[in-house]
């Protein structure tokens, strides 16, 4: 389950505050030249250098390439990659090993194993999402050959009072997909991407289209009609018809939540059911992570993409 | 990428006007007594007898069941099932062989596999969505043994005027889920969720607890605080942390863009691109598929869920 | 774990005494037109028509086609075919509801499921292979556009003496295979052959090239020295190198043991682990059923090779 | 293609010659308490300390574990660890950049990929057998749990002349294993088995019980009979009947063939089909690998059990 993709697969490992994360990217073609500065850019990014708001936990992410790549080249075997996690401060989450913090998956994580890494989230930690823009940042490597091009934009974010916090929404474009890419039923290209999307942390909904307010239309309204070179007059289906992409830009959205870890003091129990208070360090944590969000958005839409470019080329016999 | 699931795994086949769908269901659990009249009554209400503004195309929906099952009992091998279709009429459909519709997958399909069904709409027709019907009336089996019950509700619904069609939001409730249930990262109950819910035929958004909404609280209104008996005070998350169950409500919604097939004349184009005008026949189709839909969200859910639980027997030695 | 492959995928199901036994072909390319006359010639040849020594139960094996095809061709969505079980006759079954015959799975299956068909070997008869045939007949019909070829012969069998059942050795044989098919690791090729074929019914081993014999020889015997051309002098490892496919003929024998329902009278016990005597009915069960199996083990053979065909053409980008 | 397995999953990187080899192991039941010495004990044996006639090259086996362990005990998160690759000699290998040597995959693997590492065998070379050691040892120690032991011995080996190399037979016993373990069809347990063992470098055939030798033997002399506590009086199954386990002990036999650098000049190819001649140094190759492969044997063999023991806790509703 720690491994997303078909043909071009992510398995990605590590806790917040272990010695690594990592990732394995396995069936990535051979042959590409690795654009590391574009990994460093897209890491740049999900770290927010630069953004106010964000964390100051001044995150080391020197990537080490283990396999998978010799003279710049992929070779077509496993690319696993690490990046050592540093400034961990694990004493500072020895006070939470046997409590509950609201809003997390403390409680869900100790059900499910009967063990849990306590320390700033472990497995759970947003940290885990750079193992995700690494993959992400060869998936776009991959697609800008063949004229891909992902972006995305925050299309609704509310700003925070002192002593708060907020999430907001992802708005993610592809352009230049040709048509006929996804998978049939279960693998249509919304699914995937709606697996992709909703497994990053604090993901609360996914849209592609008109999305929500497509069940608030008219059929007459919602239908797009076709032009004579197989473009569509409207977009409302967000470039994906019968599950395959149609040509047409792809667009979904990815709403947020609010962060969960507050500025201020919260009410947590133990394992006993017991109720704490819980102080939070000021400044530690982010106010709003939906523009860090945004980047894994694209990584994983890149993956998800990649992976339906390869499996494509399995439908026909050439 | 017809097969959905881990260990509880459903494989579909079958286009709307060849002989037959159907399903194999492989995993499930050996000892099960099959209640066929669960599933039929499923089937029943899949096919909308009795609502207002649903197809007049009387559906044979007998269950020929060919492996897995003796004395009535599950056998632990795959259960294959079939349901021919009939009342077909395939001349109704000869005159859009070279014909792509609005709004469908015609011209997608066409791209990918360069030959497609075109009759009623093949492999992308809602008719398919019977196989998934059958599978999870299997699983909802398996968890109301284990106190779970997966209901759902229209949410949000437009009436649509004479001429027109609509679509609409189903929200989808289950309880008696105990903590723990869902998989780390890629495998979150949310991505498992969602993405069974956007390979549902014209799903557009999918959101869990709070969902979009969600994107304009502030951390403060969104937390969701314990309770001494590990439940809590509110369930802003819809039941879900961490990516695991936490044992409040699953609580997420589908939302369903308008039957894209109108009541009226609508303009298409042939294979070379040139318009042509497409005269629907009144009263063959749905106006608003959502109610229909509710019973697929219900069967997918139940199928995310047997999966899950069975997962989750392998997470610890026993 | 009724699947199998990556890309070009089997599915199966049914019980020997069911209603019917099948199979799900999912990831069969588009636009292939069906030889159905090829189908039925190799289901002839694993009915054994013709031969002395095999069973004398005339099987049913009209196929049934459900999907996939559409005048003639494959669509690119699953194929799935049913061959109905006639002449069953159930009642010659009841009698070992509760015995555990020797050499079958009657024990293992009741300790695994709690529940078994009993009747006539149920899921674990060699009726099953039915429709291994039928994909592997489908599978072939595109590796002979590709000019691939694949054979076999019985290379070792004993001739059982009256009142006795014999096994045999299975020699495969495919040409036409180009350099690099397979994958590295776990999937090189003669780990998905071996996969393939120790999954038929009484296969008891598996060997490349020299096989078993290679152990015994020296390295300066074994190794196959380089023509100019890329072909290799002599073909000890059995036209697979790396894990992958070296362009030389693919050559691998796999063993089978005797058939194990003796006719004549044997010890049995029942659950409780009393012994009985079971009368087994003469006429009704082949002797020697390994030329049946060498229809299987080609079968077999041409789903790994078209799996690994299309798999091969997702390794650079196009 | 680089993970092995469907609950406890081992994905593997690395090349020989790279900055390290590793693997990731996906699905390890939480709070097994890691015995990391007997894991250095395996890559001992692994290495062939002590054994005359293997390489002497000091492979650095130093394991470091990067993730899914805290205080010493699994987290039911993925286990990352890697062996960093030392003493690698990249200059020896400069020579062979785009020769061809024979009995390797290096042509192939330059047919399948267009690129290839050169060095040492790169993602071929047996070095990577370390990291199915470390994943095999936890497996071990979850079989210990349920008294389970994996053991092995060289069944057949030949004392190459000098100048010359030799291959081998392991055999594999496993004691302790309930009745009932490995799936129908195509996840027999001997097809599991027969996977991963010729998915190990060098293996050629494959055989369980009386394997190749059951091909000669009469259904009279080949059949085990019951006693009245469920064993049988003989194992020529080997312990396996209809796919699954039956209580008595799995046997099975391995075959390498001999070491293929021979360890004095050979004749090899270069990429335009020009004939070369390599002289290969004399001490830094094993004369015979079957000692060392047989750990490897072991390793897969507890992998494939573990996976077993999994899977069979989903097969009825706990």
């Amino acid at each position: 389950m720690n491994t997303f993709g078909n043909i071009f697969r992510l398995t990605t490992f590590g806790e917040s505050h272990g010695p690594a994360i990592g990732g394995v990217i396995d069936g990535c073609p051979a042959g590409l030249a690795v654009d590391y500065d574009l990994v460093d850019a897209e890491l740049a990014r999900r770290r927010g250098d630069g953004l106010a708001g964000t964390t100051e936990r001044k995150e080391c992410d020197h990537v080490e390439w283990l396999s998978g790549i010799m003279d710049g080249r992929t070779l077509g075997t496993p690319i696993a990659f690490i990046i050592r996690n540093s400034n961990t401060k694990p004493d500072d989450y020895e006070w939470n090993r046997d409590l509950y913090r609201p809003g997390h998956g403390d409680y869900t994580w100790q059900q499910k194993y009967g063990i849990r890494d306590h320390r700033g989230g472990g497995r759970c930690a947003a940290r885990g999402t750079a193992a995700r823009v690494v993959a992400g940042a060869i998936a776009k490597q991959i697609l800008t050959q063949k004229g891909i091009a992902v972006t995305s934009r925050l299309s609704q974010s509310v700003t925070p009072p002192a002593n708060d916090t907020a999430g907001g929404v992802v708005e993610c474009t592809v352009t230049g997909v040709p048509a006929g890419w996804g998978e049939p039923l279960f693998g249509k290209l919304q699914s995937q991407l709606a697996a992709a999307m909703m497994s990053i942390p604090s993901a609360t909904g996914f849209e592609t289209g008109e999305g929500f307010h497509a069940a608030q239309m008219l059929g007459s309204e919602y239908i797009d009609c076709w032009k004579s070179d197989f473009s569509t007059q409207t977009n409302h289906c967000g470039g994906i018809q019968g599950g395959l992409s149609n040509g047409m830009p792809l667009q979904f959205r990815v709403a947020f939540h609010p962060v969960v870890t507050l500025p201020h003091n919260l009410p947590c129990i133990d394992k006993e059911g017991t109720p704490h208070t819980i102080a939070t360090v000021p400044g530690r944590h982010d106010r709003n992570h939906t523009p860090r969000a945004a980047v894994v958005v694209e990584a994983m839409t890149a993956i998800v993409l990649t992976d339906a470019m390869l499996t494509a080329t399995t439908n026909s016999i050439k």
